[in-house]
């Protein structure tokens, strides 16, 4: 991260918004418990400033996705239930026990495993089971179901506290793969002992309360994405991204910009250079279909993304507003990360855990009484 | 980055072949000089580790793209020559100083506060003048050239060891951009007092002779990349990514696998749920595209990318070889990165940048005796 006198591209995050996101959310959808998602580095803006704001806000149960996750969220949530959704893997049942993570068991053999390191080990954590009811990705299977019910000792052993399952369309609720995966969570777990139940993460929790049960799992809509695509967005937006312009240079017809002289240039004009480019997780395909805006004003990005580089055409933005040094805006109120996605041909969760390192980093947090760096 | 024990991906950077890559060059085109180009992290394979080793092979000139790579490589490599492509933007002058950085001069305005500095400051470092020959991203136009000849105190104040510029179509050796950017940077450096000159990068070296000057630039050849596609690639791959396989599937038709539902199983079988997503910078983009291989076996993509998990059909893999806790093979000596950046419909360099922090990481380097972590 770089120094913020001398940064080329500025990244803050607003702690604050994530925090009334998640408050959003937890009013909504009460008496039902609001977890938080904060896997791969909270989508890569920043658990260690993130999560300790969220667990004083009342957040009690956390999800990632790895141990070296779990372990390091430990550190910073020390009473919060650590759910980890790989479960054990390669030996991994004694980290658990030693940072009180609860593994989210995938399969029977995961939770035959972790049977006898329960009952071996001193004092092993309760456990979360994973049921899948469509994604075929991670998840017990029917026949695994059948044969864990036969095994009451098993079952005891592992003292599950939570069954969950992961929808696969729930950003489309038109999609007839959500009822079904609702119908199938309801059938499998009736045939599991009585414990709390969760189905649905940030869209699931918008398709309506049958979603919801005892825990919904919110992690896009905590980070400002729009969990209910096609509709207004719900969520304050918690990022904003911006790159200074390094130098603006005057163009005419018939010169070209950039590599492969992808952009002809059509008209007299200005091209502005911005310091941002796809190593900083400005998109390689955002090339002649991105935007920035100066002052509010909207500027098509034109020409490929280089690495550390991205050209505007600024034509049309008054002279006095565009100068080595001006900072433009690439991601922020006016211009949100879903938008960037759409340009870019992803999602927003893409962007958001592609956000480089190179940014000077600034996060937003009342809790800790005002801006950090 | 993760523990080895835990590790679900593990990122092997051959340092070796990026040192061999760099002498085999060095070779090809002496006596001119083979610089390096280490920004954005040496392509994010870790500046650290890359850079030292070069400078022991007898690498002199290295560029980096901001103040801050400058200010990190220079405890790197304490003896370099350190080039800084952005050159000085909001009153970085002081520190291109402190660290004796050569700053890329892009514009007049560069070179006359340059020039001020150089003046007034006690021992400002030498400069670099970047010319543009065609791409319109940065650099010192015909006019400014005009105008700068016309002002000898500003030549000399800002001692000038290198004029450079940038092709923006070396990719492709039939494209008449290059030969006409080789003619505009024999023709503008004319305008200037004799001093070394260098335009090629890692595809220019490959346009022949001609283009290479006093110095080039390779980077992405360095890191493995095919200089000139479309013929045999001349480099030594570097990179190595494996993720862990987590867990093992039968699936049958009409089952679908992963968000959206969009991979459909057409015949009985098993799927592979490996702990890599694109939040590693595993692209989204190679949803139902990509592939993995389980010892030289190639097994393909299917179902969307998730943040931490990616889907394969293993069904033609002989079972004893796939099972939970085996790492597959994702970039490597049978797929290497310009093959997976043509399945995610990008180019190797950005494959480069995005690979993600929570891999494993592990550098070979025979300099420091062996493997390092």
């Amino acid at each position: 991260m770089t120094d913020l006198t001398r940064a080329v591209s500025l990244l803050t995050i607003d702690v604050d918004a994530v925090v009334a996101n998640w408050r959003r959310l937890s009013s909504l959808i009460a008496p039902c418990e609001a977890a938080a998602v904060v896997k791969a580095d909270c989508y890569g803006l920043g658990v260690d400033h993130i999560a300790p704001a969220l667990a004083l806000a009342g957040c009690r149960s956390f999800f990632v996705a790895t141990v070296d996750e779990g372990i390091q969220l430990r550190h910073l949530v020390p009473q919060a239930m650590i759910y980890v959704l790989s479960g054990p893997v390669s030996g991994s049942e004694g980290d658990f026990a030693a940072h009180r993570l609860v593994p989210v068991l995938n399969s029977l053999a995961q939770i035959t495993g972790w049977a006898a390191f329960a009952k071996f080990g001193s004092a092993a954590p309760a456990s979360a089971f994973h049921i899948d009811t469509g994604m075929n990705r991670l998840g017990l299977e029917e026949h695994e179901l059948e044969r864990l019910v036969g095994k009451p000792d098993v079952l005891t052993a592992v003292r599950p506290i939570l069954a969950m399952s992961h929808l696969a369309c729930s950003d489309d609720d038109g999609s007839p793969m959500n009822e079904a995966q609702l119908a199938t969570f309801r059938r499998l777990t009736a045939m599991l002992p009585a414990m709390p139940l969760s189905l649905a993460a940030s869209g699931g929790i918008f398709l309506g309360r049958a979603y919801r049960f005892d825990m919904t799992r919110p992690g896009a809509a905590l980070y400002g994405l729009n969990p209910a695509p096609g509709k207004p967005n719900p969520m304050s937006q918690v990022v904003r991204l911006q790159g200074k312009i390094l130098q603006v240079r005057d163009v005419d017809s018939p010169q070209s910009v950039g590599y492969g002289a992808s952009h002809r240039v059509a008209r007299k004009g200005k091209i502005a250079t911005v310091a941002v480019g796809y190593a900083d997780g400005w998109f390689r395909s955002l090339g002649n279909r991105g935007f920035g805006f100066i002052e509010g004003i909207k500027v098509p990005l034109v020409g490929r993304v280089s690495m550390d580089l991205t050209t505007f055409d600024v034509t049309d933005v008054p002279t006095h507003l565009v100068h080595p040094g001006t900072m433009m805006d690439l991601i922020g109120s006016n211009h949100g990360v879903d938008d960037v996605a759409a340009e870019a041909g992803t999602i927003g969760y893409e962007v958001l855990t592609a956000l480089g390192r190179r940014h000077h980093r600034r996060w937003l947090s009342s809790a800790k009484g005002g801006p950090s760096a």
